[in-house]
């Protein structure tokens, strides 16, 4: 069995250089040095087998699906990735299962130009870790918190897919890396490639930034996450069901789109963006969530952990 | 069994008021800014129960344990804290338990200034991840690799305290919060003490810029991190084990003492540190390890987690 050393080399070597850093993997903290008039957004989300991905997929799947999960969270923000730190916990230290985790660490940090700056490796139930930093204009930063009465609200993309596409994971051997990329190029709202090749909305995000009023990404559920907008907002968010671009249970997670809202002026800039974004709804001054006249309860819908 | 939002609601009323955040936990990101003329020094650890802390022992002792050992590596770089990301994975959602983790995370980021910016829940074995921040001057930070030819070695503190310490905490029932305070003042270098409060040496670390010429904290042993400076520098240490300030076995893990390098012209702004230091050996131009005449295997000692 290799020492941890050893397979932390091993990790390391497979991420190939990572431009960008002042100091990357090596020592007991990397360094990163930020653009004038920037802030940093920081992100950490925690990824569980048999909760958020199926224990006994390819490693490769499952590195990219769990980072670009925690990329969607600068996304929600307008930032820039900059770099990350990952923290694996693993039982055995088989040698395949790392190589393919890394390489789809890998490739997730070249096609999202975010490189990994460090990283922790431990012994134990299987559990990973992503903290994810990006740059950000100087308080202008999109957050949950303004969102205005008499605003409109949108969302980006399909909504559902994930959910769908789990299912199908569910049901289904498992996809090789050749199948999803080939069907992410020809049917890129398939449920299977919503589901492991979710797409942070990193560049719509920066976009939205003197645009949208509040944003937040879609991780719990539309429902759930609009409640979210609605609290940190103090108003109101009515939605129109007959709106929304769904392919399938719209009150799903993992969908990693964007929820925004922007005042009516911005009508005609959102219709110009290239990124696909729908209309669904406006801001209202009472605190709340509505699909059509159906007021949602705030703990009814999104993925729960500590549900019975 | 409470919804994961009231849970995280829990925890964060729990941390009270950060100071020095732009925005803290409650959107997508936190976000910081950073002092003109200083680099972001980050770092990840991971924890897992019976490996890194005794399962059943007070969560707040394992959250001040851990996030003390987190804070060590910002000390290895000459950092200062700047704000703390925390993932936490669970089983139950049991609320004494959170809160009494909670209370540690508080006091710990109290005591060693580093406000918690934001975090992450999950449901599943038992796992907790920090991701610490710092800021260092530009140009400036203390890293594995600066180490040159006929320097002097230095460590701080006492060694293999936290080792005898881990094997009391194992033999005698749990320490109350009180108790372990009151040991603190009259007896800091007690095994208990270093076991459960290991001290990051902060301060020293800072005061360190400018004099060490490389740097790392003790957290896999005092001759695996020797090892780790003597390679990253391409060259070697050569350790007098008479001169070892030790109350156990040296080559033990958790210690988070500081070993640097520094050249001879520093000895005396070395000694004027207010900071207890040792003088324990000089380095040399061959690479490896020597503890007096005996040459020390890069992959003897240290702390292993995948070791059979």
């Amino acid at each position: 069995m290799p020492h941890e050393f050893e397979l932390i080399d091993q990790i390391v070597a497979g991420l190939g250089k990572s431009e960008g850093l002042v100091l990357g993997p090596g020592d007991d903290c990397a360094l990163t040095d930020l653009r004038a008039g920037h802030a940093l957004a920081s992100s950490i989300d925690c990824f569980v087998p048999d909760r958020h991905f199926p224990r006994d997929a390819d490693a490769w799947f499952i590195a990219g699906r769990c980072f670009r999960a925690a990329l969607s969270d600068l996304a929600a923000m307008g930032a820039r990735p900059k770099f990350a730190l990952i923290a694996l916990t693993v039982e055995t230290s088989d040698q395949a299962w790392v190589q393919a985790f890394t390489e789809g660490i890998r490739d997730t940090a070249v096609k999202f130009e975010c490189p990994i700056a460090g990283g922790n490796l431990s012994k134990g139930p299987m559990n990973m870790t992503f903290s994810v930093h990006g740059e950000v204009p100087m308080g202008q930063a999109l957050t949950r918190s303004g969102a205005k009465t008499g605003e409109d609200v949108y969302v980006s993309g399909i909504l559902g897919g994930a959910a769908r596409g789990l299912a199908q994971v569910r049901s289904m051997k498992p996809t090789s890396r050749e199948a999803i990329h080939t069907l992410a190029e020809t049917s890129p709202d398939h449920p299977l490639v919503r589901y492991w090749l979710p797409e942070p909305r990193l560049a719509l995000g920066q976009s939205l930034i003197g645009i949208a009023s509040a944003a937040i990404d879609i991780s719990d559920g539309l429902l759930a996450d609009a409640w979210h907008i609605a609290k940190a907002s103090g108003t109101g968010l009515r939605l129109q069901a007959s709106c929304l671009p769904e392919i399938g249970e719209i009150a799903s997670s993992d969908d990693y789109e964007l929820l925004f809202t922007a005042p009516r002026q911005m009508r005609a800039r959102i219709e110009s963006l290239r990124e696909r974004v729908t209309r669904i709804g406006e801001t209202c001054a009472e605190l709340g969530v509505w699909l059509g006249d159906e007021p949602v309860s705030e703990f009814a819908t999104g993925f729960r952990h500590f549900s019975a």
